[in-house]
This record gives structure tokens, sequence and C-alpha cells, in this order.
């Protein structure tokens, strides 16, 4: 099962999910690609001009499970709450990573995570989410343009 | 005299930009916030997964010349041909400053820059924009979800 993902339900879906996010926000971090768009607009909205991103690469392995590797990863500097931003919370093991990892880092700091999609499979539940679903999503930004 | 930018207009400033882009790139780095949705769009229909992110900040001093820092500067790894995205080059200090101060940092690499729109008064052209513009620009990501 495929779901295509255009930008008017991605819109309804953004109004949805600034009703929902609580709480005050001094920076954003976007997971990349995926949570870019999501994480620009979210900081226009909540007029966040700290919107970093962070990058990540995930190594297939035969012989293990796995493995993503984070880099690019942002310097907040004194920010104390930071929202996560991602298109979809999926094996959630990203999303999983980059909390355990940011808070680590930034010990002193609140983390929050926001994304478009949760699958209920997904190891980590993301705060706040917009849509659950066990489809592929093909959003607009992936398959619209191609070539 | 200001323009608001929707959805449908970018879309097909997109597909106009990717069809005057020309060569091959293996890293995209947008600059913050503005070139967040086109870098990430740019990213998925050339398929690199390398989408880098860069913030600004702009300081307004009235003695002296407004005055640009940047931050979280990514690590390109072993890229070599880098595309520079931005929402729109306006007076062009922020492009030309990450352009020479990418230009510095990895002096073995080739940028290139690109923006949906451009001001003929700037003090840099990036090398390819969708339109000219000389009107103040409500970029739907920035206005169409005002609280």
């Amino acid at each position: 099962m495929r779901k295509h993902y255009g930008f008017d339900e991605y819109f309804l879906d953004i109004k949805l999910l600034t009703s929902k996010i609580s709480g005050d926000f001094d920076a954003i971090i976007a997971i990349a690609r995926g949570g870019l768009t999501l994480g620009h607009m979210l900081g226009e909205y909540y007029d966040i001009r700290e919107v970093y991103a962070i990058n990540t690469i995930g190594y297939d392995d035969t012989q293990k499970r796995s493995e993503i590797e984070l880099f690019n990863i942002p310097k907040i500097k004194d920010a104390k709450n930071v929202l996560i931003v991602d298109d979809i919370v999926d094996s959630g093991e990203t999303l999983k990573l980059v909390l355990e990892h940011l808070s680590r880092l930034y010990p002193e700091c609140s983390f929050k995570s926001v994304a478009l999609f949760y699958k209920p499979t997904a190891v980590i539940e993301p705060d706040w989410y917009a849509q659950t679903t066990e489809e592929w999503i093909d959003f607009f930004w992936s398959v619209d343009l191609e070539k």
C-alpha cells in the first residue's frame, strides 16, 4: 500500500500539528533530508530563527543490524528547549538515536519531537504527530518532481 | 509592492530551475531558513543525500554597515561539487559571504548557487534563478501558516 501525500494534505497537517504542539522552543533541529521542509515551516510559524539540520547515514551490514551514523550535529548555542522534526517516524531508530545523542551532548537541554507520520511499530513515539500510518508514504517533495 | 508566492508557482519554478541547472553535484548546502525547503526538494530531485544547512545571523550596527555571521558551517566530507541554495538573493551579502567563506574553507571544491528570486541590485548574481524581482516576496512558508 502506498499513499501519495500532496501539499494540500501536508498544509492541513502542519496546521493540526501547530494546534497540538505545546511549549516554547528556542531552536528546531530538522533531521535531513525528510524533516527539512517541515522544520523550515515550523521555524517560520513559531518565529524561531535557529533552525538547524542534522544529517544521518544508514549502513546496511548483513552481518549485523543496520547502523545509523549522525554527522553535522548542530551547535545549539544557548537553546534550552529544542524541537526535533522529521517527516516520518518509521522504524524510529533514527529519532531514537538523535534524541539519545543530543541528550548526552546537551544534558541541560529539553528535547521534544514531532513528525507528520508515526508508525505504531516504531521503537519510539514522537511527542506529537499528525497521522499514524502503516503505508509507504510518497511525499510530494520526494516524488512529484521526478525526472 | 508585495507578491504572494504560493506552492503552485513555487513548484513550477523548481521545475524551471531543474531545467536550467547544469552540472553534477554531490552535496547541497541550504542557507537557513529560507533555502531549506528548496534545498530539500532539489536534494530529492537530484538524489543527493548530502543536503546540509548553514545558519546566518545578521547584526544591525548603526555605527557600521550590517554584518552577517555564519555558524553551523557543514562538514562536506569528500564533496567536490556543491550547490548552494537560497530562496532569494536580495542584497546578496549573505550569498556572497557564504560563497567566500566556503571557498576559503574548501579550496578544492567547486561551488555553484541557485535561488528562486534574484534582485538585480544584489552584489552577486546566483548561477541560476527562476525569477528576477524588485518586490517584497511573501513566501508561502513564511506567511500562509500565520497565527
